[in-house]
């Protein structure tokens, strides 16, 4: 095990962080909001700069377009590297327009369809004036009764859809396409795993790449093998951490199954991925209903840091010879000793090597910025999934 | 098979509605709003009067406090029995108030805790104003994450918060407690099983009952096993009925899986629990997220009344001969031929011999009431589930 | 409605059953045994000749290598079709022999590797022999414990033996491939899911399809998702059907969700893929562990006869109306309404034009075929899935 | 933090082991046997005492009857004593006689349940002769079709069969009733849930306890809820642990969810229930299909082991604290703090202590045990679930 290895990639790995996260969002039974939250934009981009001054590790922050549409978003992107991160992936948004009540990209009207591609245009447009290289669309599209529409006719739609919007990307720009099993509709979603988006993918073209979002598949998935599978088929564009007992529950990633985020980094590391040139974009995608938001983005990054730390320290060539041999126990105890390794000490020398607090959450806490936003945000709408 | 008794019972059965299917509601993502939503409780009683209107078996509607909280209850009470309906249920809220961010019943501040059970003592005056008989009391609380809150110390605090509730029943009203397997919190939630809900039943007396809905299972649980269990220890209060295919999605009752409705109804024909003296309440509640709520409700009473149709059919002499002597595909036959019976043309005869026009859904649509209700209800605030 | 084209349909429909349904099976936990099981293949056939006999559905016979191994398999061919049958399918056999402990087309063995991919040649030659045109592989490959094997490697191997294999297909011959969500192991399976065998698939060439086994999923999964989009796809090669509540159950198709059965045939249907030119093989697989083998698989024909008739009978011009439309309640009326249409009559005339007894579990329960096996069957070893 | 309190409470654990983990299991399709494995029960008692010898923590044997049925059963008693292990509980079966086929207990025939409740008495007086307290029921019965048997009926029969069952108990005696999510049957269990099993215990009398398999409920179930709830209400009786994917896996415990096990620990440890006055009897209920079987159970006592250790480790007070003030994030901190430290050392100085090596695994490897019985056990059946 070369330590000194391991210490180099805990420090260059970077975690995108949404915006969204420091605004407010909840259940459909309640929002609740909290003192301090931003009110725009660069409330939140100044927020997400927080999550990487204590972490040196979220350098990047994605956009949801249009709730951080703004009227100058060169001027957003200058603020935030003034801040010192860069604006990361733009996320289109088709479910919040009365038109999409049946769906955007898989309408029966062609003019509903119409009006989503174009918003994904747009979404290109403010990809190009933020520097962004990744348009990320995860499509709410879906039926709620059996009958309502057509499931073949709606792949059809979402096939063409797709295809005029990935006609408009540049060379180096790519097209991240997500699924969800289920939610917001509850009978067929027209993107509900990841076969239907690699489906999607392949038919588009090398720029198109399938999302991973932790908490978007059937009870039990095995969620490291698809994550293998795509890396396998170098279409594995980008993940959404976060973390659930039952649904899409969008905890903090980690929180639920350390030993499942630590299972999927296991996959990461075999395939050499946390290289940026393998272009897995790793970013989280989480609410924070009761808890702290910029706290519980920064135990978020601490989360990733500790299962990959753990998963740079499995013996690989122990593993493959144990695996050959056929050894069942053995090679699970390999695999065991790096998880049941506490990799806090690891972890905190590497922050303390770049400059950082060995201890984010201890060191923001003691930053006063909480209670400076609590009293300076006073008054105007507080940012919300719905604004 | 007596036909008439067939009939009669079909004719008696009564199906209580929720009041807050006929305001907006939807997914955490987005509500969508329709035009003709009622804007008060007196426009949500009088939409509910319509289905009781065309269906013959919706005589009684649901109130959700403090939702439906008006000045004058009493005059609510009469405009409901002037539009020939009744106020049935009175539900409890605990859910939308900030205070409640970390429970309501089991909230580890004790002012929080008190303030949750004077809501319900304030809801028993409810009820006597508006001549209902009992007090459902679904409880969102729960947790997100491990740790976060003593999983045993919410139980006992649970216990003492319903005790004080139930010490101020009088004699002929009921507690029903509903359990549900997660949300709107993901790690514990407090009463998440029958389990649950049946152990403080018992703790507190016989006025307290359990409530099922047919949405609040993990997957793949036997639901009519429950309401089998529940009928022979006397503790099955009421049914919400809706249907889902994933969670707890709220859909038109018999929408998703027909056939256990079937068997749910089986069960409680089997136990003669159709007649109202058994003390079941057979409610509906659901989410009318993209389809229009009166004819969504109305589609589910005659989803009910088919599925209690079918379980009437099944030759109940043959079915226990054929289990007695272990004829286990003659058993199922049995069964299975009364479920594949059109019962179309039963309930529809049964709805003429009341006066009825036998198609609900046609004659609501040909009534213009939806016209109506849209073209009048024109400014003001449309209620949903905030409001 | 075309009702003579229904019933033309109807008539033409060829359910294919599998010969290890007429042996003994059951749970880890025991196998029920019942007197007049088979004792050989050519006594399997014999039984699957009762059920083609019955129904005039089940045309074929589905054959288990090694279990159906017999000397001489012309004049097992030859034996079936004396009695009105032939051989379908040819299915492999790779998890019964200890070699295969830790797999087989993705042991980390070569030896083991080049032992299965050697199997499924010989299956090639059973077809060839019989007169078969389909290989169905279902590989039940995968690991218990994290880290026993390497999930990519074990891919690769996959995609290695699978080629071999295909490699040897004859231009009329297919290669289809079954996915399933777990079970026999319990960590990774090796083919999860419909996404992984169309990757395969689609490596392999156009002589390479998906089978979908209607138990193959995790909880919730929309079956008839799949179904369109492999028919979209022109990659679905076959079904195996039966039924679950929980896991893969193994029960009489159509008993534990026929609303379920339906939406597959609508899907069928609309895609036209009732027609055998389109390829999809329809068969049955299934345990029968408690009710009578014969019996059980009548009903099983019956079942999906009745599941394709409602959906022969949905209104397909009105549906696609009311889908454009946006009529959410609409469309699923008209699909409802198929659906809650009595289709018995209708399937019996189908039968009684064919020569057939309308009823017939009446007709073989009188034919007193189970008495004369019961009787003659006396001695030898049972068949099972273990011999 | 009273780390000799830790280390104490760590030393006395106890976990009892299953006879029939050394003998050959595995899924309904193959059973894979190793050399080595046990022909009659003195041989499984033999291994047992290994995983004693080796862990200082597996003093119990259970039994399973009439698997280890022998002529003399206090010579096998007296046989476990000389290798430094006593019998524990006495498991009954009656799931493998063919008269079982549609249930034991709750079988429509009344001679089928007297059968089955004479070996109950059987076990009874099994546990005389061997000097164990307790008799576990896991009551296989079920259906597989809706309407096959009637549902309230089977509850009664399993009342009254308990009933006669319990009243033949010492009052130094336990009936321990298991409760299972699926399987062996597929629509109905008879025994389904916690609440199920408690409700038969409440009814029976304070001796009867229920035992809670950690692979025997639904996906997504909250365990650890269920055992805050049965400690609250002493009626906790025992654990079978192992650990799954999927659905009743039959893992080694801690290898899927790690995690779980760890939060499972905490609510014992939180309610004092590692006392073994309290009455909760750790059982160990694993299938070794894969790896070998006496390593497989020392591996399952250190997983025990290891997170009884972290549960040890909570800070509780700062725990209740944190919990008491609402702090979200800091209480689940103080919760994975515990998680994330590597106890490995702890518990191997545990064992050193006890003049134990430190790795059980290695010692056993190294002692050659494996290599006598794969030469001594030749010829002669070995063990398995059918014999």
């Amino acid at each position: 095990m070369d330590i000194d290895a391991v210490k180099d990639a805990l420090a260059a790995q970077a975690i995108e962080v949404p915006s969204w996260a420091y605004g407010n969002s909840g259940t459909r039974f309640k929002v609740f909001g909290s003192p301090g939250t931003p009110r725009d934009p660069f409330e939140k981009i100044a927020d997400a700069a927080q999550v990487n001054l204590f972490t040196g590790a979220a350098p990047r922050v994605s956009l949801h377009i249009p709730w951080d549409r703004v009227d100058d978003l060169a001027a957003l992107a200058q603020y935030a590297r003034d801040l010192g991160v860069e604006i990361g992936t733009i996320n289109s948004n088709v479910f919040q327009d009365d038109d999409y009540r049946l769906g955007s990209l898989t309408n029966a009207d062609a003019a509903i369809r119409a009006k989503a591609v174009a918003h994904h245009l747009e979404c290109l447009d403010v990809m190009r004036e933020t520097g962004s290289r990744d348009l990320k669309i995860w499509l709410p599209d879906g039926t709620n009764y059996p009958g309502q529409d057509s499931i073949r006719a709606r792949q059809d739609r979402l096939a063409d859809g797709l295809a005029e919007i990935y006609a408009a990307l540049r060379p180096d720009e790519r097209l991240l396409l997500e699924y969800k099993f289920f939610e917001p509709y509850f009978y067929t979603t027209d993107v509900p795993d990841w076969g239907t988006s690699l489906v999607h993918c392949l038919e588009l073209g090398d720029q198109a790449m399938v999302v991973l979002d932790t908490g978007h598949h059937a009870p039990g998935t095995n969620i490291e093998f698809i994550v293998a599978q795509l890396l396998r088929l170098d279409r594995l564009g980008a993940f959404d951490f976060n973390s659930r007992f039952y649904a899409d529950d969008d905890l903090i990633v980690g929180a639920a199954d350390p030993f499942q985020l630590f299972r999927i980094m296991h996959e990461i590391v075999q395939a050499g991925a946390l290289d940026p040139a393998v272009g897995v974009n790793f970013m989280l995608d989480q609410c924070h209903n009761i808890e702290d938001k910029i706290p519980g983005q920064i135990r978020s990054i601490m989360n990733v840091q500790e299962a990959t730390a753990k998963a740079l320290l499995v013996d690989a060539d122990a593993l493959a010879d144990a695996q050959v041999a056929g050894d069942v126990l053995g090679a699970n105890a390999i695999l065991m000793d790096a998880y049941a390794t506490d990799v806090r000490p690891l972890v905190a020398q590497v922050r303390e090597e770049k400059g950082l607090d060995p201890d984010p959450m201890r060191a923001y806490a003691a930053s006063g910025y909480a209670e400076r936003i609590a009293a300076e945000r006073v008054g105007g709408q507080q940012a919300s999934w719905g604004a």
